[in-house]
């Protein structure tokens, strides 16, 4: 086994050595069960203490109160871009959409196929996200105000939260578990688990039980939030693999000390190569408003796109994989997500300095 | 490690023990990749070389023609309930379904709440679903009709498939690969993965591209089968490690020699089962119609419930598990899915005679 690379893939992204190193010890025989925690029913003891440890230590790490339901579902948060609005946007109502990137704008064009929607705030102008709307230009009784709170493509993320009437709905899909937060302040919180939380094929959801009770009655059952809250996700088979994998993932953030302990290592990580791109003298250039760069997904650019090709190519020569920006806007993208560790950006930041020594003219 | 047990369980089941061997070699290092396959992104080479393999096996093993896309999705068998008639069940358009269990059941319930539907027949009276209907009352012009090829519950099984000129759409959840199929003749075939197929959280999907075509424009994107039959199944990031698994079990599948030879193992474990019922002098009692009697989920009763749970009890003290009937019957079932191998079902005719020996009065 060779895991000397350091994986900054944007998602499906890498895991936490220990969690992954545990799914591998027991993945022939659970517990002593002779079987695979896959192979295990969904209403049988073993699968069952996964589930409810699982949704525990949610409860735990973010401090979710008693007035929210932690559900695991399926479909993604794509999934969820058209299951929020069928739930909460009923007929005369208006939702607001904050649009910063690529996600905002597809979470807001699965609203308007289902009612209607207001834009109440951009990232930036002509489809460049470089910001974080510091003002938002709210609905009086909107249905509930849409936010990606780290914007995966653009690398921008909201440092803090804008306070609403209307329920606050946020896709943390690529910063959930990064940093603490005061759940009792938003409506719902949903994250594909692909980046901080574990494989593809699981979409966490924290959500508050009077929201969930005003849902659309009349939308298929299986769509309706309130379905899977009342039978505490188990109303079908959920993925019950990727939702053993995010509890070895939950535990070993807890281990570390929770996330008081993970925001200051994000934060160091951050800082390290946001601190590289700065002392660079302009060869490494950050697009991004210093207010709204994300902790999570570090974008900058090179002199020239040839350079960035050749950063990459050498990068990933050197065991430094996943740098390439989105092929929406190309450059170089860092994906510091919380199971990358300081020494891994450490590597990253000496390429850097070598790299620029090399090819700076 | 102990894996002398044999995995009788309604799914999730037992996988076959190469695939799951299988993955155990690679879980930390793919390919020599250095990363485990679950941290590759879905847009890189690793993941892609698995999904495209995945396919490829789907189409070879089932026959499957040009006329077919092959879709991996997500949100079980159950979101399919809801996704085919929000597609394809239009204003003014009437579904035919056949009600042979509490799944079929559930399919209707959600078609209801998006259109007119109509039972074309049902597999016994007053929800005792002990037979297949001969006969079918189909509708003139209907938008599709709708079957579940095998009941997992009741323990019955369509031996041959009925010819509709709507499209045939079957859930076949519980016996997809258990036998060779003439796939042009459906408009579609469902089944979520956790029986024959893999690990829960991702679904197969085979649908006749003008049937696809014809889906609702109108609905959210992310539930257009259009959506993803344009974009091969990566519009969103799909369930990469559950599809990957399913890679294996495919794998494994093929090298047995394909589905003719899967047939005649699945036919061979269910006369020994069956046998042993039928000799039994009516101490094992099978409540299925004899024309009916399924494949894979093998169904029968004790003398009284006592022995029933005397048998469960015994049976898993001797390393057979997964026995017990579904909560809402009650009595026994074996699940005899592809990865359950003859021998161990002939671990359990065994028990079951010594049983009978020791208990019948």
């Amino acid at each position: 086994m060779s895991r000397d690379i350091v994986n900054f893939n944007a998602g499906p992204a890498g895991l936490p050595a220990p969690a992954l190193k545990r799914a591998h010890e027991e993945l022939l025989d659970y517990a002593g069960t002779g079987m695979s925690i896959m192979e295990h029913s969904h209403r049988g003891k073993a699968y069952d203490a996964v589930h409810k440890e699982t949704m525990a230590l949610v409860r735990k790490l973010l401090g979710v109160p008693d007035t929210h339901d932690v559900l695991f579902l399926q479909g993604g948060a794509s999934g969820m871009f058209a299951t929020i609005p069928m739930n909460f946007l009923g007929d005369g109502q208006t939702a607001d959409y904050v649009v910063t990137g690529t996600w905002s704008e597809k979470a807001l064009e699965e609203a308007k196929l289902i009612g209607e929607t207001h834009v109440a705030g951009t990232g930036g102008v002509d489809g460049n996200y470089t910001s974080i709307p510091s003002e938002l230009d709210l609905t009086d009784g909107a249905a509930y105000v849409h936010i990606t709170s780290n914007n995966t493509i653009a690398g921008t993320q909201f440092q803090s939260f804008p306070t609403t009437k209307a329920p606050l709905i946020a896709d943390m899909s690529s910063d959930i578990m990064s940093r603490p937060l005061d759940v009792k302040n938003f409506g719902m919180i949903y994250a594909g688990a692909q980046k901080n939380l574990g494989p593809s094929g699981v979409v966490l959801v924290i959500a508050e039980k009077s929201l969930i009770e005003r849902g659309s009655k009349t939308i298929p059952k299986i769509l309706r939030y309130k379905t899977h809250a009342d039978k505490e996700s188990l109303y079908h088979t959920p993925p019950t693999f990727a939702v053993y994998i995010m509890r070895n993932v939950l535990a070993w953030i807890d281990e570390l000390g929770g996330l008081e302990k993970m925001a200051a290592r994000n934060e160091e990580k951050a800082t390290a190569l946001y601190g590289a791109i700065d002392a660079s003298d302009g060869y490494y250039r950050s697009p991004v408003d210093a207010d709204a760069r994300s902790r999570m997904n570090i974008v900058w650019r090179l002199p020239s796109e040839e350079l960035e090709a050749k950063f990459i190519a050498e990068a990933t020569e050197a065991g430094l994989v996943g740098l390439k920006g989105h092929r929406s806007v190309g450059g170089l993208r860092a994906s510091t997500y919380n199971a990358v560790s300081p020494e891994g950006v450490g590597r990253l930041v000496d390429f850097m300095a070598k790299f620029r020594a090399a090819n700076a003219s």
